[in-house]
């Protein structure tokens, strides 16, 4: 199921992505998608209000507001490699705050203290339960669902600064959606990242250094992890610059597109 | 004025800390401290309720619950050459999460991953409006006021893990506290730390490399900030270890003092 959060005529609503072959013969064709609003039930279901739009009728926000943002570095070898750095011994783990959050289809400002701002696609993993010290085998418990992450990052800062707060976490630096995914298994999804619809990554999650679970279990050693929270699980091969004006695209196998144009700012 | 969060019988309430002389002579002596609950009016000004408590009488909360703490390394020349490091020509700034803090009185869990935490004393302001691209002089504007937090590391982690998410951001790894004053000048306070009672670190804000208004200036060039946002200012020279059941108490000469206990984590 696809659960997305969206706007119309002001409102805010979360709804289900439903496929209509009567509108389009592919499940992921845009003029084929509705959203029907629902609304939470106290035993946690999903009961439709009975209110649907077509997708192209609401704009898409990011699918959650995550009060932290845990992210994974050099979690792909041949990334880590492409960049002159070792595989790390012990995962690299740094935060991104939740101002740095973005939806599909927001533009994205180029931050005024970098000129090297480059795409990093990445699977995202949405907490579903309060938890700390989960074991590797009872990760699934814990996870609401999947979407699509471009984590960007000022590569000159991240360079300059030794700590990645500010080149990782300027306003727009966490792209998410376009929806979260809640059926879906992480092991061996396609990655993928276009610039101007030109493809630069296309890796699979299944060359992950460190697994989902795995991931999950270490960050949540140290911190208790809430509902909304958002585990960036890092980026493959390919990354490289973006500039204003461009189009950068994350796709995720089992999920969907994450569109964001990279506009001047203000 | 010194503006607290408490709870009593159950209830969280902002307050006002008064001092009472007839209750005892020093301003900062327990006894005679007052909390006068309060409530924000529209005009954003703080009208009295009525009701009063002695201190010692309600349990004092984090002062403010931020959606990003933004931390200053090596922002005091004497803390870096004590760990072998350079002064940075960039700002080192990182991230602590909103489940790091604890409030003052509370217990800190010895992290579990850990076998080297670090107390870190330092001054923490307190954002009171969104903001960003804020000029150095037009700080004060976006300041609500100041306390204390202690930036607890493991310092094993740090050194291990290249980014300082875990090492810096585990549950209880940002007690702050006791209150926020808002009528202060952070140019030159004592900045002091004790273990059990015996001082450990003692410096002041004007050994900072970077002052307060020049590190928010800095930050909120990438990111927006919003009110309640923490940003944490550097540690003076002293930084060492603690051990389950020590009493970590950070002064800061204006504010008062957040005293936590290291206890073992379940």
């Amino acid at each position: 199921m696809r659960i997305a959060r969206f706007s119309k005529d002001g409102q805010i609503s979360f709804g289900v992505v439903e496929h209509d072959p009567a509108k389009g013969s592919s499940p992921d064709e845009l003029a084929s998608l509705t959203v029907a609003a629902v609304l939470r039930q106290d035993d946690g279901s999903l009961k439709p209000t009975g209110t649907s739009h077509a997708l192209g009728d609401v704009r898409l926000l990011p699918p959650v507001l995550p009060s932290k943002i845990v992210a994974f570095g050099r979690n792909y070898a041949e990334h880590a490699a492409e960049l002159g750095n070792e595989v790390p011994d012990v995962p690299v783990t740094f935060l991104k705050p939740s101002t740095s959050v973005v939806g599909p289809g927001d533009p994205v400002p180029y931050p005024s203290f970098s000129s090297e701002v480059h795409h990093e696609a990445e699977l995202a993993v949405v907490i579903g339960r309060v938890c700390r010290d989960v074991p590797v085998e009872r990760v699934p418990e814990v996870i609401l669902g999947y979407t699509c992450a471009n984590d960007l990052t000022a590569r000159d800062a991240q360079r300059a600064e030794k700590q990645w707060a500010r080149a990782k976490g300027f306003d727009g630096a966490c792209p998410l959606g376009p929806w979260i995914e809640n059926e879906l298994d992480p092991a061996d999804l396609a990655v993928t990242c276009t610039v101007n619809g030109e493809v630069r990554q296309s890796g699979r999650t299944s060359q992950m250094i460190r697994s989902v679970a795995e991931q999950i279990a270490f960050v949540s050693q140290a911190m208790t992890l809430l509902p909304g929270d958002v585990i960036l699980t890092g980026t493959p091969a390919g990354v490289g610059p973006v500039q204003v004006g461009d189009e950068v695209a994350v796709t995720i196998e089992g999920i969907g597109t994450l569109t964001n144009r990279m506009v001047k700012r203000d």
